[in-house]
């Protein structure tokens, strides 16, 4: 489909209201959720016409012979439901497969940053992701990734966006902003670089979104980053953070991901607090393919929105208008009222808020176009070498020796930076069953130098076999770890064969295998499908003796060296609070 | 003073914030009102560097040997007032006098449409205002005039204003969206170059405000002329008007001049119906110098939302963050926030709001640079020829006509179409005492045509003498009422040897000149002098019999013909409900 801007649908759409021409639509019998004064209007029934809102009201007039009625039936008529922050590489799949998962969901807008893709293939990844998106009916705005690679000298991604690099994606059609300033000391240290993109964003006119991800800091260092112009986070996990961002011109974005669900905690700044909700939103940021295939999309940030307590208008409006303001975009965005595009969410009940039916850009969402991704898309694994034992030797003398090893639990994105002995075994340190510490490396496969960083991990809970990942942030190199070199060698195999993925194998068996081909990051299969191949690749961890919830995205987190504490990319461990790289051996 | 934007401070605001840099200067001891979450926080110190806000809160470290500190002694500090909508030229007074009035009532930032200058100098006396206003303590933004003239074909004003000349002008800095967009019928039957001109603001994400001035009428009729994309309106009077506008997406503009005041009818949109506030702005129109000089700007309309019983927080957002988030400018107005300019307002008491110090951007407003209008603007008066009485004669024949005569009265902009008999002497109709009917003549003086348009008015109470006037809405010719045509001729020649403005005589002497040489419609005095100027000519109106109040501000709406019902311009009188030329004698 091609949208029209609003500027070209002027006259047409006055030609519908005054009843010159006919509406295409027209939807009766529901009750309007107006996010403008935060109200449901009874007995308005919508007109549509060209994709967009002709006018609410007494529409009799623009029923023509070809204009379609839909009965409402007293359901609630919502506006598309908007995320302003999220990876859909998180949901594994390609963009237009989420939008397929989506849309029956209410999200008609995607404010997208595809980081893991541009640190696979930089500008060209993003490209894809954002030419993929136009024609769908869920609309795709881009957030151009600002830190790409994320740990500048400590690691080799697929590709470096520098400021020329995110100039030019800030031009494009369809970018909105800036991606998540996770260079938080960049920021408030006056890095020039950063500082440039930034620049680069607000000449534009485009907001430069935020990572806060301080926990507790709100002082001058907070105040510091929105001076900066960032205005907005969805890295805050209390009341007190919340309000500190909102009280300094930030939007807060309320997140409810799979794995961080900030939502019931910054509920209380409404409810309790009571402070103005026009600043407040509902986002996503990362969900696995079975939450959205269980659980929802957005519908389900807002229904645990309203669940905490929220007035379902207000987090309705969190959910709609209020990021349309956020970016910019209210002339077609966020609200059902006359010029804007006719993204409708009919929903029976606001508080157990499930959408049965949705129209997009006026219409009931069909079958998707097809995109191609080009044939580069699926050559992502590109290792210097094959990878053999002797590049997972870790050696050591004498007979027990101190070990740097990365402490990792359920549910917590942040590291530990242990030491622990281990024995020395023919000159070198060995996967322990009993100190539950398994050998890790990270092999560069984009290409480039071909270096391995090696390491241990405590707290996987392996008892034997291995588990490997191409989905390893934000380097996204291979990343493996197991008992045995026999296994790990096996499962860096598998995904080579694979073109990427994840997966988990023991004793030359493979026993789960997700497999994501484009760029080793998504797959062109439904959500559902990858959703069951994600949960049974979580059975297989299990199975090896793993005890961690969500085990899959916990080990694909081994790598980001911009959280604390240890962390290891194909350059070595990261000490992720100096920045230092640091020797396995202590 | 340059005013550097946010994208080129970014490095030198975390400077400050971090304690790297001092601050310029630093305000203490003053309770800030936070318009993003609308509270009070008290204890919070304010940070001040490079014209804008680094941060609040504890600022010592931020303090050097050469920061200035101003002890705030617990007053409120309330984030400049914007006014999204008004005139200049109702002020009778250049951008720099304004400004120097404005100020220290805490206006720090206006969005004005010089429609009244675009049609006497077009696109070059938008520019002067717009040049002048660049260098400003006050932050001027130009609505670009859309409806210039505004009758077509039934006038001749100093310029025309097509869809080219609207293209350009929105591309000038400073340009903040498209001007009041009065033709209603124009957008909603379709026409095209309203709809191009409308695109032009779309196609660069400007705003296009309006003007729906139909009271009542709130159906499909609004609905269309919001789907065109005009979403604001400052011509609202009733609760229920402006309920439908929000409602239907537009951003309600209530307006408290010094003729039309509707803030407190509205109030009870926000007070009774209890709506979401965000999209409510309170703005001034059309104010008159008496007005500002012994009542104030925005301050005044602050305190009028707040006597009609809006919440203080809620009407001080009305007046700066819901403006600044209208006309996507956050980044730099609106509120006392990190990178925010440092326009603020310091009060002793949110329920009588009486500004007693105000800092634009970061500092106490001085002296304002002087701007010098080229000769060319104080050349606007310009005659075909000299008038002669010959000119002023109404011919009839018989011994009594009946002549068509526009009613006026007091506080009302609408006219009546009156028909009345009058007696013909020596062939000509004149004017009557006894049927309060004054003769007016409107004469072209843009060095156009030279056209002279004559009729009546009913109800301006002159007894004797004549007065005239250069501003004349929108055509702005010279417009002359008496009840003699000598003084008729004699007000024209002391209009044009003032070069422009206003005047009462009686014969042939001046009872009250208001001297406005820049475009014969503003003059660059104090805006104390032309108050006296002002006041003492209505005193000069109500000597010659006039009971009306501001009778020279209903006097020069009388050639305007874009509201019902009977106007005169240069070409004649104009029926203004079914646009035709019409004759005196019916």
């Amino acid at each position: 489909m091609s949208r029209r801007p609003l500027a070209e649908l002027t006259r047409e759409l006055t030609d519908v209201c005054m009843g010159r021409a006919a509406a295409d639509r027209v939807v009766r019998g529901g009750r309007l959720v107006n996010v403008h004064t935060r109200e449901v209007l009874d007995g308005v029934d919508v007109a549509i016409a060209h994709g967009r809102v002709a006018m609410f009201g007494d529409v009799s007039h623009t029923v023509g012979p070809g204009t379609e009625t839909i009965d409402a039936e007293g359901a609630y008529l919502v506006p598309g439901l908007i995320d302003t922050h999220l990876h859909v590489e998180s949901v594994m799949v390609t963009v237009t497969r989420f939008a397929e998962a989506v849309l029956p969901r209410g999200t008609t807008a995607a404010f997208i940053d595809n980081h893991e893709m541009a640190n696979v293939f930089g500008l060209e990844g993003m490209r894809w992701m954002l030419e993929e998106g136009r024609p769908l009916p869920l609309k795709v705005f881009l957030a151009v990734p600002s830190c790409v690679p994320a740990l500048p000298g400590m690691e080799d991604a697929g590709a470096e966006l520098g400021v020329d690099e995110i100039r030019e994606a800030l031009g494009w059609e369809g970018v909105a902003g800036l991606g998540e300033m996770m260079n938080m000391p960049g920021v408030i240290e006056g890095d020039e670089g950063v500082h440039a993109e930034i620049a680069a964003a607000l000449e534009r006119g485009k907001p430069v979104t935020g990572h806060w991800s301080l926990a507790g800091v709100r002082d001058h260092r907070l105040q510091a980053y929105i001076a900066a112009g960032v205005d907005s986070c969805h890295e805050t996990t209390s009341r007190e953070d919340a309000l500190a961002k909102l009280r300094a011109g930030m939007w807060v974005q309320f997140r409810e991901g799979s794995t961080f669900r900030d939502v019931e905690a910054l509920a209380a700044v409404l409810t309790e607090d009571g402070v103005d909700p026009r600043h407040c939103l509902l986002v996503t940021d990362d969900v696995l393919p079975e939450t959205i295939a269980l659980d929802g999309h957005m519908d389900r940030v807002v229904r645990r929105a309203i669940a905490s307590g929220i007035d379902p208008l207000v987090a309705i409006q969190m959910a709609t208008v209020n990021g349309a303001e956020y970016f910019g975009m209210r002339h077609d965005l966020g609200s059902i009222a006359p010029g804007r595009l006719a993204d409708i969410v009919f929903v029976e009940d606001l508080d157990d808020f499930r959408p049965h039916r949705v129209l997009a850009d006026g219409g009931e969402v069909g079958e998707l176009p097809a995109f191609e991704y080009p044939p580069e898309a699926y050559e992502s694994i590109r290792l210097a070498r094959p990878l053999t034992q002797e590049d997972l030797r870790i050696e050591a003398s004498g007979e027990v020796a101190a070990v740097r090893a990365i402490g990792v639990a359920s549910e917590r994105v942040t590291t530990e930076h242990l030491v622990v002995e281990l024995p020395v075994e023919d000159g070198e340190v060995r996967a322990s069953v009993e100190a539950d510490i398994a050998k890790l490396a990270s092999v560069e496969r984009h290409g480039g130098p071909g270096t391995i960083g090696l390491g241990f991990v405590q707290g996987l809970g392996l008892k034997r076999g291995a588990v490997a990942s191409s989905i390893a942030h934000d380097n996204h190199n291979l990343l493996v770890a197991g008992m045995s070199d026999a296994d790990m060698l096996f499962a860096v195999q598998r995904l080579v064969e694979a073109r990427g993925g994840m997966v988990a194998v023991a004793d030359g068996e493979v026993l789960g295998l997700v497999e994501l081909p484009i760029a080793g990051l998504i797959t062109d299969r439904p959500v559902t499908e990858i959703a069951a191949q994600t949960l049974a690749l979580g059975e297989a961890y299990r199975s090896l003796g793993s005890p961690i919830k969500n085990p899959e995205m916990i080990f694909s987190f081994l790598s980001l060296g911009v959280i604390p504490a240890l962390r290891l990319t194909n350059r070595g461990l990261v000490d992720a609070v100096t920045f230092e790289l640091v020797s396995p051996i202590a």
